[in-house]
């Protein structure tokens, strides 16, 4: 790690300091009338139990396992008292073994630290890195709308980076922060530092960078001193990599300069209630959030840690990989559902109007709507992207009122006027034997959405 | 309600929007392939049990409650679930009614939201009221240092107010705002909105601000329209109200205008670990915070508040009031802890060096060494305020050296030149055993500090 991450700190980073009360458990073991924390009589809960889906019935039958007040390793005492910045002895250690299992980043100076969801990541690591008013993000030109909508807020300008099938499209970084002074004249915008991708079943076109794109991007960031935000919920939903298959390597397992960000997250594999994540990046940036974290979150909630690593800690005890058969187990779940609902979109969706993919990851399908169908129809008087405006919000207003709800592209939009349409589905949530119902109605809100604009059938 | 509080919003609340992936629950029962929610059937965890101790033993012995996936009310499932920006569908009306039950606002538009532990919403409602580089905030003199440590990064000057053994002076307050611009003239720096306070065991100088002081405190922050923000984590501490004495009126209680943004938190009476605690303000502070939520928390970790709300659910069942119960032996236990430790320094503790007070809530003994008694040793070089700062680190480092851990003044101050030299010492969390040896080594580390810089015994 031969770069120099504190120059990267936004202004609000670098004034953070340590907080004078978590030093306070520095001094080791004196009599402490120091910090204010409860003593372990004033807890009143005694015993935590939990009964789960056990790895000895392929998940079918529950295991119990309980967790005691009195028990000498008092896991359950420090999911009730104050944690440090760094959260639970039991949770923290297990987020750096789960990386160094699966991602092995190929510089020394990482870490990584628990904080309390994917969004909250994402929005400490904003800060840590953006002034606002003054920084800019790049990111593909579809993405996850909680990053946008976390940017406006806070100033930070998002700049669309153009996806492909295989998604975000390294020539697009190359040619903007190759011409940037061009594009962006007169300093009118600062160069950006940053890149915020999902590089597995990415949200919402369900894409997943391929090994060769992977190295492209990390390289043309090596080239322009880019950091990147690797957001990959996703990562142990590659669907079609079952049985112990390998999966991609992460973008973190490229990296030998500490420049990417990882964001790993229980919510799509356990438990999203959790609020339950962590993110691993170099030493000074995770220094930095953990400074931050001891004065805002202190960690996630100690009980979810417990809960987590309990549930993790039993399906892991006597040789077994019972972690890693749950992901396989879910793995096979998405997979049946994903082919489910494909099926029937097979099935009822007019191919003429609209076209989808088939994701190797995550949990949704896409759909476009074929341009080329849908000229302007001769009695509106609208510009293109009004048009395209109006489309949309007819075809999305006509799922819901015949019972069907998709996500609508211009949700997804960097750039409000960017000329596509589309919906984004997910075969996670419904009930299978919904999947038929959805897709005939999503079929006929198409097609009568057509008619009415044209007055003929497709 | 007649003021208008979105004027107070800062630039970043200000364009705060709802969330689009939270709109989509707005859309009722119709089939959804919108938001990417995992199916209930890849949540591994089926039932979650707790063992607490009962308000029918008075808290001697536990009693068990299980909550269960296939439960009706669902309320394991919503755990375990995305929540939305206010949290689960049963903590959200408990803080809702625990309000209306202890504090009840003299006006309507108010509410409560759930947010991860009472640091956070500190920070979330300084980012939601203040800019960087431009807002200032009032507050005790001495106060709690993870107040100062969130305001400094966030670049928001903290003016300190003087304090006397009722809590903050309003006077104080009001010569302050009513000479600002010959305080800091030429606009040099932006006059507060803001008071923040802990009206209850103050931290750190265990001060209660009593009725007539309370009154007084509202009512300038109305002439001068100041928010006020009562950070009230001792509320339920007032050791003296016991056996359902009346405990004070918060200084929401007093409010009609809205203007007093409220902290209250369940970790220091029932479980820090848990990062829950709840904001309550008007309506337009309280819809920006939820909206930031949103795309950060989403709320406080929802395991954290059904085993919260299980807790409390169980003791006040069968028209027990178990909680209340509980409010009550909290305050004997920590009641009698503070006799224990206040006996111990009259035993020990050199009075011609420090005096101390008795509280009357909280969980804080505040030492002040009498500086008269401390004069500037006569072969010292030093200015005043240096030989303040080097008194006071040479009797918090012989402290440490004879074994006992106080937390030392300077750390919360906000003006570190503060000619004051102090110590807070919790009675909380230590063994009460050790009350005895700890007070023998601070009076043994301050006689011995004054024979080293004078020479004779004190």
């Amino acid at each position: 790690m031969t770069i120099d991450w504190e120059n990267y700190l936004s202004d609000e980073a670098k004034l953070r300091e340590p907080s004078v009360m978590k030093m306070m458990g520095r001094f080791g073991k004196i009599i402490s009338l120091g910090a204010g924390l409860p003593h372990p009589d004033c807890f009143p809960i005694k015993n935590i139990s939990i009964d789960s889906l056990s790895p000895n019935s392929n998940f079918i039958k529950t295991e119990s396992n309980s967790v005691h007040m009195d028990d000498k390793d008092e896991k359950l005492y420090e999911a009730l008292q104050y944690t440090s910045g760094r959260g639970t002895s039991y949770l923290d250690p297990w987020c750096h073994d789960h990386i160094e299992k699966y991602h092995k980043p190929k510089y020394n100076d990482w870490d990584s630290l628990l904080s309390a969801g994917a969004t909250q990541s994402l929005e400490s690591v904003l800060r840590l890195l953006c002034n606002s008013n003054e920084d800019t993000i790049l990111s593909e030109e579809l993405t996850y709308p909680a990053f946008l909508e976390t940017c406006k807020p806070l100033r930070i300008k998002v700049i669309p980076i153009k996806v492909d099938s295989d998604g975000a499209c390294p020539s697009s970084i190359d040619y903007i922060l190759s011409n940037w002074n061009e594009l962006y004249p007169n300093n009118s915008l600062k160069k950006p530092k940053l890149f915020y991708t999902m590089p597995v079943g990415q949200n919402p076109l369900g894409s997943t960078m391929p090994l060769k794109r992977r190295e492209d991007i990390y390289k043309i960031c090596q080239k322009h001193n880019i950091i990147i935000i690797e957001d990959d919920p996703y990562y142990h939903l590659q669907l079609d990599c079952l049985n112990g298959s390998d999966p991609l390597p992460s973008l973190l397992n490229f990296d030998n300069d500490g420049r990417v960000i990882r964001f790993d997250s229980f919510s799509k594999i356990l438990m999203p209630g959790s609020r339950c994540s962590f993110i691993t990046a170099n030493k000074v940036f995770i220094e930095k959030l953990t400074r931050h974290n001891e004065v805002n979150i202190h960690s996630s909630a100690a009980p979810s840690q417990l809960i987590l690593h309990e549930l993790i800690k039993n399906w892991d005890s006597n040789g077994n990989d019972g972690f890693e058969k749950w992901l396989n187990y879910l793995k096979i779940h998405y997979f049946k559902r994903r082919k489910l609902l494909n099926d029937e979109f097979e099935k009822y969706l007019p191919k003429k109007l609209c076209c989808w993919n088939f994701p190797n990851s995550g949990m949704f399908l896409w759909i476009d709507i074929i341009m080329s169908q849908w000229p302007i129809p001769s009695n509106l008087k609208l510009t293109h992207i009004e048009w395209v405006k109006l489309l949309e919000d007819t075809i999305f207003d006509t799922n819901v009122e015949k019972g069907v709800l998709l996500a609508k592209g211009h949700w997804f939009m960097v750039d409000s006027e960017l000329d596509r349409i589309g919906f984004r589905a997910t075969f996670a949530f419904a009930d299978e034997i919904e999947f038929s119902g959805a897709s005939e109605r999503f079929a006929d809100s198409l097609n009568s959405v057509y008619e009415k604009f044209y007055g003929v059938k497709p």
